[in-house]
């Protein structure tokens, strides 16, 4: 598994701003966007701002605040799209799928009726996943502090 | 998502002691063993001690408290097997894969030449088990504190 960082990865220009991103929330630890190939409607990724390829180099403070980032968005997108299931998924090396070496959790709301689009296959309209992100930015606005 | 907590599925019974697993670590909060249908060889489950059914109802401390597990057992999966890559997935729903109603996480080693065994589906035999823990046992107390 790639444990070099690379400062050009996609999610590195988003944090540093140079990229830009449907961001639906941000602590000082980590901001949460929708990811743009989503597998499913709601599909959202939580990026530690911490440099770090994978889950392995990432601190303990960083994996803390991204899990409790992850429960508060996955939360809003309960609200959100009131899917039957969501699904946590955070990839490690190319054999597991990632395929931004920045380290991320992806949540994805699941349907009964509906398999998962495939992983960074297609690319959903800009102006479809600025409704989506503001439904769950609307969500998050409700949460109990 | 079903939210209410039965004391009768089998992690509540296993964190009981009522029913035996093929534990590789434990702390105050979390509890980690081996999956006995496990997806590929060094699959391993980390259970929050706390009763919760998912990530939604478990506390912000028992998800900052598995998520450090996790990493800790994960790095030792990864020195005990040298997979070409480690997803993490946590599962809420019966729609998300969600089998058991304990809140849990999956550390699954992946290699490059071999697709997964289906989730939950074929038992490994425990002496088999047992070996992938005893290398998973060994990599933890080669880790630094």
């Amino acid at each position: 598994m790639d444990t070099q960082y690379s400062p050009n990865n996609i999610f590195a220009k988003i944090l540093r701003g140079e990229m830009p991103c449907i961001k639906v929330y941000e602590d000082d630890d980590t901001i949460a966007f929708m990811d743009i190939m989503p597998q499913a409607d709601g599909h959202t990724l939580v990026v530690p701002k911490e440099a770090a390829v994978n889950l392995f180099d990432l601190s303990e403070r960083g994996a803390q605040a991204a899990i409790v980032a992850t429960q508060r968005v996955a939360r809003a997108v309960r609200a959100a799209f009131n899917p039957d299931g969501i699904s946590i998924g955070q990839f490690n090396g190319a054999a597991a799928g990632q395929t931004v070496p920045h380290v991320h959790f992806h949540i994805v709301p699941r349907y009964n009726d509906q398999s998962l689009r495939g992983h960074a296959r297609d690319m959903q309209e800009p102006e479809v996943l600025k409704g989506h992100a503001e439904r769950i930015i609307a969500a998050l606005r409700e949460q109990a502090p």
